[in-house]
């Protein structure tokens, strides 16, 4: 074992210091396509000392430093260079709920699944639901998670409220706080979401909760056509009803769900068969009453915005439709999709985006398939392309046509490795200059994360 | 005149290019107790170039830039140093609204009143307003401005969702759009955002626009005491109500804003007697019948926690008496207050800080009223102390004490010049060390509003 080996046992003890060899499920996320290296030690920290212990250990000896939390990123952001140190979070689960602020103070390591079962029984909720309720809550800061309920609650950053973290030179930043609000300096704890373990470690979260609403109600709407579907969206997202999620699915993406999850959603054949796309949304609310009420008129609305028909699901189809919508991911993989695809565009862009997308997947042979969090004009795609060049020059086109109509290059997986090179061509040259100088300002010899996220030039 | 004056004359025109002698006005905000000095020149451009060439021209000649909105600020944040060139952008007022991606592209001179007409004519409002409806967009995006509505809707950060914004090295940034979500690199939108014209020179802000909704109802209720009225709080926000504002004011500040309105609230005498605080809740809404129902819920849920009575006020007396808690800052200027405290601390712990606050006051001989928006723990104070040492002491151990209870020393005016010293004292070291590198690192030279928010060292 080298000098580096023997300082993290001592640190942590030998129960917490693996050899990258012998931890690879370690050495990398969910991503579909992303190189990774075999770290040289994968570490288990107890406490923000061990993190800044480690933090220094790696400094003198100049070593790449990865933070991992549930390994369920799907931009490689936790995949590990060769000889790197992985610094993984599963020790650090402390759960606190405030039910007078409204808030959890929570550990990197406590996963989203943990966290809002701690916070219902308060009566109180953590909406972000990226579709992976494994995830960590310091995984999903890092990447600035979004997920289903974003078009009503927002993403994480809209509930990260305060955190704690580690700087490459030691130095443990407390920002932030249990405050509704604060205009006090430079919003750090803006800064470090989203940041991918780029600029510092994050050892503590304090995050907003919110009250739960008990009542839920989802209709289904089959659409003629994409941009049909996708200008209903924007008139359902300014109705007022404040819907809990509004997502749209395409025709082959709802029957790859549906026959993952073994579901029959009683659509009639003929209407099936004219479908083209479909929109999920889901209503909540404290009174039942109301809910049905709002149901009726977004029923209404929908069919006044040429559904053909509308369908209010059973409670229990409802939550296992939304269920196979969060393991899209996983059914798409076990159809052999070979990478995936998270653009952002302005709402009023998404049809025009998705068809040209299709277009660019015809013209190099690949079928691209998709749905998509349709409030919030957030596309994810799934491309089948054997082909590593075609796939490639698909997946670059598609990522340029989204950034031309406005949008950028991830909505809500992160840029990890899996989109530096696309964030470095096609980002805006004075926001990358911003970041690049973050960067060197907070890690001056590049130990954070090394390939991950805004090039160094 | 100067070789910059030339220069800038030559850029802009003589119309545009005052002496700083000839524009006393615009050397300084609206705050009570902040110093400030003569400016060389205040410029007005018409476009971003004319921005760019503001700031080389600056900089090569090493010349302080002030960005000043319409100088509503109450820290001292527009306040110019002697020979500062203060840029007004009052004439970048070009508004659009987005009526499909509910987005708003304004210049940094509009006016939060402007935006909002113009976002009513498309049924959508822009629910920002801290208390100075003449803000300008650029002034609240530098200071994160708060205000009433941020009890549900967020504060300013939580709309702003795309900046053009210059850099000291003349770098034109774009970051963020017409998105709602976006994780696509550090956000440098939010980083500006708050960063009161030290990190770049705003020229265009994209905000989120929200529903307008028509319903509103408004309840006044009068507490014994505080911890009673503060302890309400909690409840309201965790009813799941939702309610737009949920206001605290102490019966002194109650009865000054009433009086400087001239307004009669028809609370009975012996009821005002025995009230030591309000709370002011607002329910909004797209239903009456449902506003009516909840104002209902509200109204016993207040009395449950402690009101004696709860007063639904009719809509022309609440609509006065929100426009008066409005104008606070100027009623309690009027009374010859000496100098303001805006303060955030945890919910929970602002009945412990109102409380220790009255002490401070009382131990240095000053008077400590005040109000605020409860619903974020967000305190406002007027003190009342002609001393200049006393009202220093007492200032000081006032926000060391919200310091203390987990607050922070703005909750939504900003650090400015104000507080410039108490945030370097009480702020947390780690963070004020990744606030220090990044201004640093983006304005090296220190040119950009010199004084004003973290202090380089």
């Amino acid at each position: 074992m080298s000098d580096l080996g023997h300082r993290l046992v001592e640190l942590l003890g030998a129960a917490h210091v693996l050899e990258g060899t012998d931890s690879p499920d370690d050495a990398h996320d969910e991503s579909l396509a992303v190189a990774h290296g075999t770290p040289a030690f994968v570490v288990r920290p107890a406490s923000t000392a061990d993190v800044v212990g480690i933090v220094a250990a790696c400094r003198e000896s100049g070593t790449p430093i990865v933070a991992r939390g549930s390994g369920t990123g799907l931009s490689g952001g936790a995949n590990a260079p060769d000889g790197a140190v992985v610094v993984c979070f599963d020790r650090l689960t402390d759960v606190t709920i405030d039910d007078v602020d409204h808030v959890a103070v929570v550990g990197p390591g406590v996963t989203l699944a943990q966290l809002d079962t701690a916070a219902r029984e308060h009566g109180l909720t953590y909406p972000v639901r990226p579709g992976e309720q494994s995830a960590s809550l310091g995984g999903t800061v890092a990447t600035n998670a979004g997920g289903m309920h974003a078009v009503r609650y927002g993403v994480t950053r809209a509930h990260v409220l305060g955190l704690e973290a580690v700087l490459v030179d030691g130095t443990v930043v407390r920002a932030g706080g249990r405050l509704a609000k604060v205009s006090s300096g430079y919003d750090v704890v803006q800064l470090l979401t989203g940041s991918e373990g780029t600029l510092a470690l994050v050892t503590a979260v304090v995050v907003r909760l919110q009250p739960f609403l008990p009542v839920r109600r989802t209709v289904l709407a089959p659409f003629p056509d994409l941009p049909t579907t996708t200008a209903a969206v924007a008139r359902v997202v300014g109705s007022g009803l404040a819907p809990a999620l509004c997502e749209y699915l395409d025709d082959p993406t709802m029957e790859a769900i549906c026959a993952a999850a073994d579901l029959s959603l009683g659509i009639p054949d003929d209407v099936r068969a004219e479908a083209d796309a479909y929109l999920v949304v889901e209503l909540v609310g404290r009174r039942a009453e109301r809910v049905d009420e709002d149901l009726a008129e977004l029923g209404e609305l929908l069919t006044a915005l040429g559904a053909p028909d509308v369908y209010a699901l059973p409670e229990g189809s409802a939550r296992r439709l939304v269920e196979a919508r969060e393991q899209t991911f996983w059914t798409i993989k076990a159809r052999g999709a070979d990478e995936i695809v998270d653009v952002v565009v302005p709402r009023s862009a998404m049809a025009e985006f998705i068809g040209r997308s299709r277009e660019i997947g015809a013209a190099y042979g690949s079928r691209v398939l998709g749905c998509g969090h349709a409030g919030d004009g957030n596309v994810h795609f799934a491309v089948f392309q054997p082909d590593p060049d075609a796939l490639e020059s698909t997946l670059h086109e598609i990522l340029a046509a989204g950034v031309a109509l406005g949008g950028a290059v991830s909505g809500e997986h992160g840029v990890g490795r899996a989109k530096a090179a696309a964030l470095a061509e096609l980002g805006d040259p004075g926001a990358l200059a911003v970041m690049r100088r973050v960067r060197a300002a907070l890690d001056p010899d590049g130990l954070l994360n090394p390939g991950c996220g805004v090039t160094p030039t």
